[in-house]
């Protein structure tokens, strides 16, 4: 370990610090971009205090609980960092400050996952307890056990998942279902046989977000490297990039063949759901193999969408078609394209799947419950018809429009 | 050639990637807000699905022609990298992969220029085809010309363009004036003698776009240096900061002179001419000839929009200025201060230009009358008069303003 | 000094450039967000010119102000570098241009500090030739007292602002101060023993903005180290992040007990509060403390911005209690934790913020003063009513909203 070296891989997981960061205003602008204008503000305040949430947990409990390497010190409160101050280095490669906040903004965005899928109706306090404990105790966890060198780690043939497609996203997206269940439909959502269809309130601002979460999916992906090295970082900016596009086409002719229009929503959930598929196995993908498991992505996610509503589940934003089931197919797919241990590596593939999402269910479920019983978790039918902005924030989000003021 | 330097340049590279990327919000979010609120989704759509038409083409056949060595790599399929896998080095500054997902990013820039001028009018689907048909053969066969070591880089004095004024944006001026004729003005732009202004429908959402060109421009500009180089790295950014600083005052004082007002989409237009102008020689400029660059750049801009008006030719968001003019000149600068090859180089870059730009005309022309001959072109006079949004998405931009939901 | 090692610094300092530039976009977003619909392109008119403003009055006087060795270089326009071309190295770290821009970006901040507090009121002629005083005289030269070696760095124990709590963003608080009171409030805001809040127009918008203003503040903090040492900069970030997220924490607390409300715009003073406050010593925080400095920075903004309005001085987006009092806090902030000079430090950092608050009241006194008898600073009050985007710029920021087309 030279120092010159030092420095330049720590840069590189600063930037890529930065750019999971802005994700959260991704999240933030998509979301909003996509729920009424009625709980527009309901929505921006969420996503403006969960990566508040998020960095503080971590530096609370967050951190030990995954790094931690007696058990005595999963418990402790406050960072710390053994033998050392944050200043030093935690690998060859970056600092123990760098490794926590890279880390920090990327446990803050597991609860972002979430809120879309109980957005219009949850109370404020109640969901952002839900969030302190999701990012706090439940991310964590399942990210202990690979990343922090845990039994899904220690397999036989080792759980692959390089930058959390099940980790982080499916991981998301199980919080996610459970909410959206526990909730329940929004009011008026499915009436009789009837799938209503509520339109986002600001497209542009929802484009606004999608751009930047693929901007900051390239941080994402690329921080999880743990370094620049160039090769490696180079191959997951161009699979990032490629499955994104190629999740994007596809969307497009899929939705278009289905719906007989240019849904600019689908070609959005087409985005993700790539930038989802690829993220477990950015780094081992071939151009060709990027093609595919984001092509697969942006035609699974248009059905994703219908099924969900068939299932009569309201997700608002999208966040199961695109979390969960891209989450889990781009984890599959290391099984398949990966070039890893074949068979073997499918079923351990299927095993972390499963794992984190028995987890999962389970946490949530609990989680969603004991607030339920504590404060309620739904809003009354009045503050949804109303809608959130007005009784929970006394504020509109655009008190002008439509008037000469 | 050290394994440190070759991360440390592929990093830049990489990051100067994100930032090109990063740019197709920019004209996104630019575009829509220039528009009137009935085409939004429609330009949207557009900017949302063209990084994806760009990445994927240049990765079909657009890589292949612009760095083939022989004539027949040039006709394959699918990104063919000589003599290695893509993590491995394509010079001694980056790999292949880093070079293939810059030079994607950056072509796809191309497409997105032309879709300003026809907006509002065209089809969704015949664009998105020509959009494929410029990103993946004409700006490859163009770019070819110079940065492939074609005949314009192998004159007696070297045609000369930096990042691009005349091989990107002029270029993609040429294909919007090609567009632009050929699909004639909006229904009322020019009646009688008459020319109607339609203003933007979203003026903050355009301002975003325009910051987000110029933060991206920085890596547009500054990545075409092709390493990290301190030196030259940081007088790219100086002159590119510069120019478009000065750009912004005197189209501020140019078109408060001439139209007694202060017109924001003014200063836009002069913020990206000064970037435009500068493009072509920003590593050869002194800040004080990047002051006169851009300062010429955006007073001339806000004459061409008027003289566009003038012949009668309806470019929505003012491309043809922003890009064909401001490329041109900013290519013509090179020759005049760049302290090359003093009249030759002059006369080469007007070769460059005219060859260029003769190239692009033919090309957008067979290309536009092609799709027109097959799908036709324009809209029907009802869908304009409705707006695209409503007839080739079924959506609204902003479905509840004005409305008390 | 290796040319690797060299290059990497330079390379971190550029990026930081681009982040520090978006900042501006930032506050275009946040200001623009919370002024009302008819000022609207007003205030985005200032913010897209003011980055320009600052880049070519820093070229032109500022730089030299700030760095000249002999006192007759301090008068000489255009920038120089002394015994050397942009290209070549200022000190062992990175070039003269790399110092240059990043600084111009730095400069130009300072006066959009200042137009939110003159928002919705101000002539646009006035504002601009303030800013130009105000970026090219007045931010050199209280930054040459302590970064161009002057008396503030002099001193027995040095006045101590790592990245300008006081030199830049108390300084601007200080000039916002008075800007307000030279103007007055805005009509109707204060009538009889009443506060009218004037409620902000597009809070998507403000969100976009004060997440802009946090990405790019990593920059800003981050740029100050001078270098990309790892250990520094990756201190810097996880300082600046906790605050900012401690802050938003305690500001979404605080507001609560005293509004009963959750009001989206208090988080975003938080926010703004807690990075204004770990400015100055970003670099000296350990987590626990930048918890503690952010938290304060939250709980003070709150009670600021009633202080602001009991006091009868309207600002409309809270510049006073964010950049000033929250400025104030984090310059003192060093004296209590940053283990440094203990009670003489505390009293270096109070000698600091007076001083500079001193010549800055003074400066921008005389300055509004001067321009309000040349051109007078205030719009008519028909403007004022009718709004500033009808008057000065014959736009409107949404024409189409609320109506079919």
């Amino acid at each position: 370990m030279t120092d010159d070296i030092f420095i330049l891989h720590n840069l590189w997981m600063i930037v890529a610090t930065i750019l999971v960061f802005i994700m959260h205003l991704g999240f933030a602008a998509l979301e909003a971009g996509l729920v009424r204008q009625k709980n527009t503000i309901n929505i921006l305040y969420k996503n403006a205090i969960i990566p508040s949430i998020g960095i503080l947990t971590y530096a609370l409990v967050g951190y030990n609980i995954m790094h931690a390497v007696d058990i005595s010190s999963v418990f402790r409160l406050g960072v710390h960092f053994p033998g050392g101050d944050g200043q030093d280095a935690f690998n060859d490669k970056f600092t123990f400050y760098t490794n926590f906040i890279f880390q920090a903004m990327f446990a803050a965005t597991s609860a972002t996952i979430v809120s879309g899928a109980v957005a219009e109706r949850i109370k404020l306090t109640p969901f952002l307890l839900f969030s302190t404990l999701y990012t706090g105790l439940c991310f964590p966890i399942i990210a202990r056990w690979k990343w922090g060198g845990g039994f899904l780690d220690n397999m036989d043939t080792p759980f692959y998942d390089f930058a959390g497609s099940t980790l982080l996203h499916s991981a998301g997206g199980w919080a996610a279902l459970v909410g959206a269940l526990v909730l329940g439909p929004r009011i008026g959502k499915f009436v009789g046989g009837e799938t209503k269809a509520f339109p986002g309130h600001n497209i542009p601002l929802a484009t606004i977000g999608v751009f930047l979460l693929w901007f900051g999916w390239f941080g994402f992906n690329g921080g999880s490297i743990g370094g620049a090295y160039a090769g490696q970082l180079s191959q997951v900016f161009v699979t990032t990039g490629v499955a994104a596009a190629s999740a994007a086409i596809a969307a497009h002719f899929t939705s278009h063949l289905l719906f007989k229009t240019f849904d600019i929503t689908m070609v959005f959930n087409g985005i993700l759901s790539g930038l989802v598929s690829i993220t477990a196995g950015s780094n081992l993908m071939s151009i060709g193999e990027a093609v595919m498991v984001g092509g697969i992505g942006g035609v699974m996610v248009v059905f994703g969408v219908r099924l969900v509503d068939k299932w009569r589940i309201d997700d608002p934003v999208g966040v199961i078609p695109v979390h969960l089931f891209g989450g889990i197919w781009g984890t599959l797919a290391v099984g398949i394209f990966g070039k890893l241990a074949g068979w073997s590596q499918l079923i351990s593939q299927i095993i972390g799947i499963g794992v984190v999402g028995i987890f999962c269910l389970v946490f949530s479920y609990i989680a969603f419950k004991i607030i339920d019983k504590i404060m309620g978790l739904r809003v009354s039918e009045k503050v949804e018809k109303d809608g959130l902005d007005v009784h929970e924030h006394s504020m509109h989000a655009y008190p002008y429009f439509g008037r000469k003021e």
